[in-house]
């Protein structure tokens, strides 16, 4: 479906918008129709409306709701469920455009904003006020908070500092009739009415579309010391996390990395991979205690079998730890490019209870052997939340039917662990269908019950979260 | 309305319930027909049912709906908004018998029990596995987690560790129409669908009946030290604490007390609390560096112009300083003994952004003054809630209106801050009409609309949040 520039649509969303907040431009409308994930349902977009206001935001709602036609959220597209994907002769309401930090309060430690806002962004705004908003989503620099809250955004700092949900103070939201919806509060604490707040937030923009947040702030971290240990299996690696939770340590981080990633970033050269482990551990305090808490922590991963341990006790060390992990995507796009055909990588997520993380590891490694598919995968291994990541030749259906058969056995194996569809990415249009296995048929009649009750004629982002 | 023995009601809750789970004695009816707070409406129940398995409360529920008879759920009754009081003719649903702790998983950090088991009884059994429930609602060692998690309870030691809300993984609940709802997760994090969970968070009874609760647990708390520091004025304290809070620490209690209370437990011969002093503050830090802390913070009190600090540089010192808050309640219990006539206290809740505390607490003491009562506020000063306790004759029809008075005008300060009617104790029938003037027109027609998709018939504890 294709809309002419003098389309009643394009028309009556005209009379509240200036000419350049509307795209129809084909390249446009392509660039627009999905987020990062594959495998995803997508449908192409009547037009791609830039909204500047609040009052932009809800004139696109009504009109959309008027002509009937579906509005499709987005903020950076960097989703990897789907949440974001358009589908056919929807608008899309792109909410890049509303990135203005509107208030940095720190004597209350918070801040309000735009949905535009690059996380990033915002860090660094609140960051200059002596303060600090943790959330670290792996596409921080290029991701918004709009998004982040939409989809409940985890990130590698979560396992101490939590999620974005936890930073959520209030939004508002504009509604599928137009109208406008304040919740939550500036205060730390309040307990006035029911969590409307909480209902929003990794709602994927199928119960409202979010215009502003209020988040709470921290002090800023103090400089972290870190530690990377190789061992022999993930079941090792496993047990060494489970033993630095059970000492009672509070990592700043606690990766992951099995075998195959291991491998990947020691063929980029990283001088702590080099030789040959199934396994690496990577963990970081930013404790005041920060050097005896590595040192305590170095001793358990030996206690639990380590090959070897570098406990890092400087800036320099720790920075050389860290580039394990954050070399983790370039490693994979390294292997990639010595595959043939069109090599594409699916980021997956899967939580389970943190004891269970090595069974998880190892599951993933039989499944990886069992679809002849290489697939690395590394965890926030304090939280249980593993990435699992297929790289395959998306020209090869053969390869693209067993990447998909091995997703869904790994959300089988996620489960049957007593674990969860997904930690952190969201369900999107990827994992509806596996939402409806993990949830209790009268939990999911309630999604429905609410998804009617806020979105009656279903045309706020249709066919995300539920089919 | 009173119920015979041989009432059709009473006949069929029996058929599913033993003898010793139903009560209709009239000292357990009047027993049961309201929590602890003053001033709230509260009825007379027809029946109190102590159910001991989740398939009598579902079979309590259905019941009742069968005989369009309105069901009040109760945990301790330490409530303090009245969310528990009976409504004439109700069931009241009394949860104390399901108290069991029903499993400690140490390496996954979470324990799974009924909801009438104790706080304090929870937090000796998992202390008992080397971990910690933090929240500690001033009730804790009578109160019940069911009670805390439907009232989103806080506590002092919120202001580092969170308030019940924070704490809670996973729900199992009873609706209205006796069906079994399941929600929630046993990972740490998880973003699978609409944040069920938090919906009936601090829900107050009102949209269904918990029955299970899978909560985080976290690490044992270091041994904390703490500070005293004494005041010409609550501004210079609030001054105090807001510094503290700016530059970065993160205590674990900050406490407030102001003249009325400072008064009252120096009167009780507390040796750190003699002289005079407009205002007390209370700090303490459980973190690894927690000597440094304190010496820091005692240095910012100095700074805000203390008359006087006490830094705690031992478990004995310590001990004196949080004895200060601990003899506040007691404080005034003895200074209620010294007042004519049958003289309660009215333990009020409300919260500011933090840089408003010191603000409110003036704004309290002059409404003190103008409607010649005792106010005594202590408050999380940490948090910017507040708690105004006054303490007034009930026989006195003069000092009940100028305390219903004071009470609004309270509320109405709070909200003219930018704060909110409850920080920490819920709405329930005492602050229901005030909600309606914290919220947005459109936000209470949410609320409403989750009640009626939940409870179509209005039986789940009527009255409560909403008129």
């Amino acid at each position: 479906m294709t809309v002419s520039v003098g389309s009643p649509l394009l028309a009556d969303l005209s009379e509240a918008l200036p000419a350049a907040a509307l795209s129809t431009d084909d390249a446009e409308l392509d660039r627009h129709s999905r987020d990062s994930a594959p495998f995803s349902a997508a449908g192409r977009p009547a037009v791609v409306v830039r909204p500047e206001t609040v009052d932009q935001v809800r004139h696109v709602m009504r009109t959309a709701r008027a002509h009937g036609v579906p509005v499709v959220p987005q903020g950076a597209r960097t989703g990897l469920a789907g949440a974001a994907n358009a589908v056919d002769g929807c608008v899309v309401l792109s909410m890049v455009r509303m990135n203005r930090v509107l208030e940095i309060d720190a004597a209350n430690r918070l801040v309000r904003c735009e949905p535009g806002v690059v996380t990033a962004d915002l860090a660094a705004a609140v960051a200059g006020h002596g303060l600090c908003y943790p959330p670290d989503p792996a596409s921080w620099e290029s991701c918004t908070i709009g998004g982040n809250i939409a989809t409940g955004a985890g990130g590698l700092c979560c396992v101490k500092y939590g999620v974005t949900a936890d930073y959520v103070l209030g939004l508002t939201v504009v509604l599928a009739d137009g109208e406008l919806l304040t919740v939550g509060r500036r205060t730390v604490k309040g307990v006035a009415g029911y969590d409307l707040t909480r209902l929003f937030v990794g709602s994927e923009g199928t119960l409202g579309v979010i215009v502003e947040a209020t988040l709470a702030l921290r002090p800023p971290r103090p400089p972290a010391l870190a530690l990377l240990a190789r061992f022999a299996s993930a079941s090792d690696a496993g047990e060494a996390a489970g033993a630095i939770v059970r000492a009672g340590h509070v990592p700043s981080a606690l990766e992951l990395l099995d075998r195959t990633t291991t491998r990947a970033v020691a063929a980029l050269g990283h001088p702590l991979l080099a030789g040959d482990a199934a396994a690496t551990l990577i963990a970081a305090s930013d404790a005041p205690d920060a050097a005896e808490a590595v040192r305590e922590m170095a001793r358990l991963c030996r206690e639990a079998g380590a090959l070897a341990v570098t406990a890092a006790s400087g800036e320099e060390e720790t920075r050389q730890v860290l580039d394990a992990r954050r070399l983790v995507l370039p490693a994979l796009s390294a292997q990639a490019v010595t595959m043939p055909g069109d090599v594409t990588a699916f980021i997956e997520d899967v939580a389970v209870p943190r004891s269970r993380l090595a069974a998880l590891v190892d599951r993933i490694e039989r499944i990886a052997g069992e679809y002849g598919l290489y697939i690395s995968t590394v965890g926030h291994a304090g939280d249980g939340n593993l990435h699992p990541t297929v790289v395959f030749d998306r020209s090869d259906p053969s390869a693209v039917r067993r990447a998909r058969e091995a997703y869904d056995a790994i959300m089988a194996a996620g489960l049957e662990l007593g674990g969860t569809i997904t930690g952190e990415h969201g369900v999107g249009t990827l994992k509806r269908d596996w939402l409806a296995r993990e949830l209790s048929p009268r939990a999911l009649r309630l999604h429905r019950d609410l998804k009617r009750l806020l979105d009656p004629e279903g045309l706020l982002n249709p066919g995300k979260v539920l089919a």
